[in-house]
This record gives structure tokens, C-alpha cells and sequence, in this order.
């Protein structure tokens, strides 16, 4: 049977439906045997390695080294910032083994206490700082309920964590890693992120601040797609992490962490994606261009195609060339649903015009083009991952409106989108409550009105709002 | 204090605490809160990056494909291959949350069953295969004694897991992966590995065939450095692994594994390695050549040593500029104790005779080279790698005995090194059990003797012995 031409749901029908239809037929992972576990495949995989190595690059760049720490850690160490554990204890999971243990060991769900431990040993003097540490792993949360790549009881991410000797320095860093991840979306996922502070009740558990790279889906719903923390001198103090200054004296350090996941990866479907399934922006696919030759028994096609191919692996594209016996139309639909940007047909007719057909996936847009121009497809790449972005940021521009009236809230929080309201900070909960809703961002812009339109008192935060997952 | 000249235990002296003072002052590594984890430090970690990068690209070359597998494995899967079990149950460790489970969870030691489980959902015909899977991952084994890289309670690994629709193919794998492995040691880590089949006895628990690579330590034992194994249908039969063939019958599959770790990292410290500290070959070094300025502060030294640092960057050279303000004497040090292949001085009399002095890190040999040369200094690296895997080989010749008397056997086993003997196969035990020893690999060679020195049976194997790691 031919799986790829089974329809899928439509995502106005059922957005939720269509996300896991497309994660599984996409192939870009299945389910294990163990609730709230996926399996990375191939495909979805490969996404996750170009997001790491556009990260590693930058990390780099920016003098940062990877490191790794161990999987698991003495719930001892956990206790020594209060709010840490408070915020991590409910979904931890605990490791055993045949003879007792001589203290409760936890899979890592984060490890900024390992760092903090291994930072106050090697650091002794302000010519150790900084040091700018990141981590690749997967971390364990005993999640209720999961759903693939945006909430699992397993997730893959990258972990940085990092020292200074002052304040500023710090926050520097905190917003750095924030542009890092911001850029990532605008060149590498050809989407925008609304970037700002979290709010007292939004933040990580221990930071002062947290920043968020938040996205819209198709479906209106926001999803929080990474974080950078400033975390003073909160962990610091606890954790005993001092140097020695140029002047003399003793000082605790300022620390930042900051981390994106696997999540970027359900983004990236439900941003692009539509009823046929996956579309990926260029810069991410795993195969940019795929060749499908038609006749391919015939010689000429044959050579011809391993010829383009090979071209353009020269120039340095992820090419696939399908030379399978299956059927140009099942091949068709599964490299729709696989969401590759560009096909390239090639049949006996197309040769004797010298061209050969590429369609489009993102707009289906269809193009004869001459075997010479196939030399320029970076080009095309280029123009596609622009015109991707390009639909993407309209689409939030479209949904984020301002409202100055608690009446307005209810009726346009059910069309989805962002909400933009200057509201005093208790107006969060209430909003929670009665439209399950929550603060996204603090927005960084002049009050929209002096008073909160929910509790009547005087507004001091522009924020935004939004239904999440 | 300045930690790098303080004197390391000499080799000869006491060759275990010489390798744990290399691992902890080259700042490989630090032992973390939990005993048996470690923590892979940036110099450390980087040198497992460049393994990555070399296999990656071989893998890729051979059409595997990089996956994700959970963390965690029912315990139930694990119960279908009764060795496998058997091998594994001993080190088990278990995940536990605050809910009860509704099964036990072993965190993964090893992968096969999540493979096989995977790989008998999405293969129905033999147009699904070959599928050839790797991962990158951590695993955890309960070990009583651990020692830095060698053996852990974590480590980090690569393992590939593979389905063919043929026992030859299959087979095929096997043998290519092993040889992937060989031709690593000789083109990566500067080491001739000795390949060949396991005994029955020392074979991994559920393979039918297990290939090893072994590598000699300077204190003359053996290191088993990375496993190739056939499986037959050992798996796909318990596991249901069917796919229906081209002439429309349904056949189990036949499967392979394979996989090296960081195991790797120890073997190339302590093959390398001298009284001085770390001795890197240049292709795994994180940092292949040092700049040290002398009298730093001139500013026709900075001048010079801004434009080589950017030459040799420019030639994609992994080079560090050192421009702190320690003293010359402390960063030759250090750089030593860190292994860096080639250190380059450049201080004002040498630019006044437009040259440098560059010192070659595992011969302790100067030159004094015209600037002009610099730009030669991937010859340089190459020339570097070609001595030191030579100077390994020659470690092995001379350390490689052949006995045909089992009072012999004896003596020479204590000098250390490999004891080339042909026996009955129930030797291997009696030896293991008198002198410590065991069974590295079989050679493929003939047979040394008719009778057994050990047993007085027939002799029917060549083998290496050797005490190991």
C-alpha cells in the first residue's frame, strides 16, 4: 500500500491530529515502547544535527566549549538552591540498581548544580573567568502528558552554562546567547521569534531573569522555543563559587544558562507545514533537492541525472537522487510529505529541450528551467528560505493584536494569536483562569494605557499574551 | 602555585597513577560528585569531537544514517534474548519516579532490543533494506572499579545497528565496520590495532561472531578498544524481524553491531603519553600548534605572531595564540602536560633573523625554521602523525612474543605484551585462572605448534594473549 498518498487530516479540521499524522508519516520519528519516549529517525534526526551544527559554529564563535557532564545527580546538591528544586522535584526520576544506594541520584532534568560544582573547584582567580561552558544531552522530566518533540519525558538539547566576574559581563552574555537564538530562527529556520523577559511567575526556577524566544503556530498557539537566564548570584552564594580578584579580594561569581531543544523541531513543522504535509525551509532540510528521474531505464536520463546529481554535490546542496523503481507519482507525494524544497524532474523530453522541471514545495510554484541554470540552485535555496521567513513573520504580524479592553480579550484570544495589553502584574493569574492564557514576553514598548484594563489598577508591564503549548 | 610544573608520578614508577595524574592535571577530565561519573573537561571532550567528526564522515561515506534510541528500555524487551539478558542483568540500573511504573525501566547499557523492536515495525519487504542505524549516546553500566575513560558507570559511545536481507551481507558489515575502526587507529589516533575474531568465551553476550581491535599500553597490557559483531538471527527470530523477499517468502533478517567509546580517548593517552604528560598525535589534538610570544609586549612581536596565528588558521591549522602574561617557562609547561604537537616561539631576536623555533612535542626535537616554513606546517603534522604511529608499531613488534612452551609462558607474560601461542581452546581458562591473562583475539595465521603447551590436546587456535584492561 502506498503510505504516503493516504491522506492526512486537514489542519483546520484537526491541528493537533495533523501534527502527529505528519511527525509519523514524515518518518521524522515514532513511538517506543515507553510512554512519553520517542524515537529520533533518520529524517528528524538529521534536522536536529544541522540545528547543532549551525549552534556549534556560533557556541564557537563566541568562545564557548562543550563539555559533558554525568547523567545523573546527588539530590543533595539539588537541595542548595531552593527554588531549583521546587521547581524540579515534581518530575524528577530517580536512579536504582540491585544494592542500595548511598544517596538519591537523579537523571539530570537540567544541570546547572553540576556546573556550579565543577565551576567552584577549577575556579580560584578572576584570570579563570570566564569560563563559558555548553553541553549536548538528552535530560529526563516525568512529564504527565507528552506529545512528540514539543513535550517528552525524554528531550535532546544543548545546555550552556557559564561564569563571570561581574554583573554586566554576565547580563551581556545572557542577551548574547538571546541574539544567538534569535538569528538561529531569522537564517536557519526561516521563522521569527518574539524575543523578551518572562515575568516573576513565568521564570525559570533559581534565575533573576529569564528571556524567551517565543513562536507563533498556524494555529495561533504560541510555543516558548528556548531560554536565556541571569542568575546573579543566586546559585553563587549556595554553591560557594568565589575568586579572587585583581584587587584582592573575594568575590562570588555571576552565572547565565541557556538552552534550546528538540522543540525547535516541532516548530519547524507546525510553522511550515500544511495538508500535504511537511514543508521544510532550506537551510534545515536534511535533502534540499531531490531528483526524480522520469524513464529512468532510459541511458540518456540515467546520465544525465547522475550528472546533475553530482553537480550539485559539487556545489555543495544535500541532493538525494531517487532512482528507485517506484512510481514518479508515489515519489512525488512522499518527498511533498517529507516537505524537500525542491524537486527536479527529468524525463526523455525534458533532455531534448536541454531543461528539466523544478517544482517548489512551500508555494507548489512549478518552473521550467534550462539544465544550466540548475548551477545556480543556491540561489533558488536563498530565495525560497526568504520567501518562507517572509510568510512566517506576516503570519504573526497578523495575529498579535492590541487590546485595551478586557471585553476585546475573550472574543480575540479565541481566534488565536499573539495579545498585546498593558495590564498591572496581577492581571496574569486572572487571565490564566478565566481564558487559559498565559505572559508570554514583556514587551520592551511604551504602555498601551495607564490603567490594567483586568484589574483596574495602574498598569506597569506591556506584555504578551497568548494560549501555549 | 603553578600547577603544571609540579612533578607527575614517572611511568615506570607507577603507571596507573601516572595515567590518572595525566588525565587530571592535562585537564582531560574531573571526577564528579558521583563516583564512577566523570566530567569530560573542554580538552578532554574536544578530543571525543574530533573522533566524532572522523566517524561521522566514514559512516556517511558507507550510507549509515544517525538516530536516537530512549534512554530507557523495559526491562520485558530486554528478556527476549536470554545471553543478552544474562550478559546485561548484573550492571542493570533501574529508573524509578515517585509514581509506581507500570514496568521496570533499565537506563540503556547497550541498545540492540530498541533497534530490533524499531526495525521489525518499519520493515515489511527486502526494498526496506539494508537499514544501517547509528547512535551517538551515553550508557550506564554499574561497574564495581572505574577508572578514568577506561571503565565508567557512563560512558560515551557510538553504536551501529544494522539489518540485512542476507547472512553475506551481513557479514560484509561486519567486516567493514571493523576495518573503519583499524583504519581510524592508523589514520586518527596515530596506533596500530590488532583485529581479529573473539573466543567463544570473551565473544558479546547474544553476537555469534564478535571482531575486536586491541591496543598495547606502554606498561604492556591490552586494551579491548572497540567491538564488531555479527548476530545472525540471534535477534530477529526472538524479536519477529521478518521481511518478505523478492521471491515472496518471509525471511528473518540477519543483523550486526558495532561500536567504539571513550575508551578510545585512555588508549591514545596511554599509548602516547611520557613522563612529561599527554603526547598527542596532530589529527585528534584540539590544539595542533601553540604560538608563545617572547616579550609579548613589543609590539613588533604581537605584530608577528597576530599574522602567523591567522596564516595558520587560514591553512586550517588548530592553533592557539597564548598571549596571557605568564611566563614563557610556565606556558612550555603547560602546553607539554597538554600533549600540543608543536610549539612555536617567536620572540624579538628571532624576528630579527626572520625565523621562529618551533619544538615537536613527542621527541622533544627544535628546529630553528624560517618564517616562510610556518606555511608549510601541515607537512610538519603530517610528518608528526607518520613517527608516532611508527614509533606504536615498533612498541608492538617488540612487545609481540611467540611461545611454544608453557613454562615460558610464564615468564614472558610478566615482561607484559602480547604472547602469541597456539592452543585448544579449553587453555583459556587455566591461563586466565594461573597467570591472569586472557584471550585477546584469534589470529588468523597457522598454526604455531600440534599440540596444545598448555593442555597437551590438539591445538586448534592462534591466539594473542594478554593481561588487559
Amino acid at each position: 500500500m502506498n503510505k504516503f498518498v493516504q491522506d492526512i487530516t486537514s489542519r483546520d479540521k484537526d491541528f493537533a491530529r495533523w501534527y502527529t499524522d505528519v511527525c509519523l508519516k514524515a518518518e521524522l520519528m515514532d513511538y517506543s515502547d515507553t510512554k512519553g519516549f520517542i524515537i529520533y529517525r533518520p529524517y528528524g534526526y538529521a534536522m536536529w544535527e544541522n540545528i547543532q551544527d549551525y549552534l556549534n559554529k556560533e557556541f564557537k564563535r563566541t568562545n564557548h566549549e562543550n563539555v559533558y557532564m554525568p547523567l545523573v545527580i546527588p539530590e543533595r546538591l539539588f537541595q542548595k538552591e531552593k527554588d531549583h528544586i521546587e521547581g524540579f522535584a515534581p518530575e524528577a526520576a530517580y536512579l536504582t540498581t540491585s544494592e542500595p544506594m548511598e544517596e538519591k541520584l537523579i537523571v539530570r532534568p537540567t544541570s546547572e548544580v553540576l556546573f556550579c560544582e565543577h565551576y567552584r573547584k577549577i575556579i580560584t582567580s578572576f584570570r579563570d573567568l570566564p569560563k563559558k561552558y555548553n553541553q549536548w544531552c538528552s535530560v529526563l522530566r516525568w512529564e504527565k502528558t507528552t506529545r512528540p518533540f514539543l513535550r517528552g519525558k525524554e528531550f535532546l538539547w544543548q545546555e550552556g552554562h557559564t561564569v563571570h566576574a561581574t554583573e554586566a559581563e554576565a547580563k551581556e552574555e545572557t542577551l548574547e546567547m538571546l541574539h544567538i537564538y534569535e538569528a538561529m530562527g531569522k537564517n536557519l529556520l526561516a521563522r521569527p521569534f518574539v524575543t523578551g523577559l518572562k515575568t516573576e511567575r513565568e521564570k525559570f526556577a533559581g534565575a533573576i531573569e529569564t528571556y524567551s524566544i517565543e513562536a507563533l503556530m498556524h494555529d495561533g498557539k504560541a510555543l516558548q522555543s528556548g531560554t536565556s537566564h541571569y542568575f546573579g548570584q543566586n546559585f553563587s552564594i549556595p554553591f560557594d563559587i568565589k575568586f579572587r580578584d585583581s584587587d584582592n579580594s573575594d568575590k562570588f561569581v555571576y552565572q547565565t544558562s541557556w538552552g534550546v531543544s528538540t522543540r525547535l523541531l516541532g516548530a519547524v513543522i507546525m510553522v511550515h507545514g500544511d495538508d500535504e504535509g511537511l514543508s521544510l525551509p532550506p537551510y534545515i532540510a536534511p535533502i534540499q533537492a531531490v531528483i526524480i528521474p522520469i524513464q529512468s531505464q532510459r541511458e540518456a536520463v540515467k546520465t544525465a541525472v547522475d550528472k546533475i546529481y553530482n553537480d550539485l554535490k559539487q556545489q555543495g546542496i544535500r541532493v538525494h537522487l531517487d532512482d528507485t523503481n517506484k512510481s514518479p507519482g508515489w515519489k512525488f507525494s512522499e518527498y511533498e510529505m517529507k516537505g524537500v524544497p525542491i524537486r527536479i524532474e527529468i524525463g526523455p523530453r525534458d533532455l531534448e529541450n536541454n531543461q528539466a522541471t523544478i517544482s517548489i514545495r512551500h508555494n507548489r510554484e512549478k518552473r521550467q528551467v534550462s539544465l544550466d541554470e540548475l548551477n545556480n540552485l543556491n540561489a533558488l535555496l536563498k530565495e525560497i528560505h526568504d520567501q518562507m521567513y517572509e510568510k512566517a513573520l506576516n503570519h504573526v504580524e497578523a495575529n498579535t493584536h492590541v487590546v485595551r479592553d478586557y471585553q476585546d480579550f475573550g472574543k480575540t484570544i479565541d481566534k488565536g494569536g499573539y495579545i498585546k495589553m498593558s495590564v498591572s502584574l496581577d492581571a496574569e493569574e486572572i487571565i490564566k483562569e478565566e481564558h487559559q492564557a498565559t505572559s508570554r514576553v514583556i514587551v520592551d514598548e511604551p504602555l498601551l494605557n495607564e490603567l490594567c484594563p483586568v484589574t483596574k489598577k495602574q498598569a506597569t508591564h506591556t506584555i504578551l499574551f497568548a494560549r501555549a503549548y
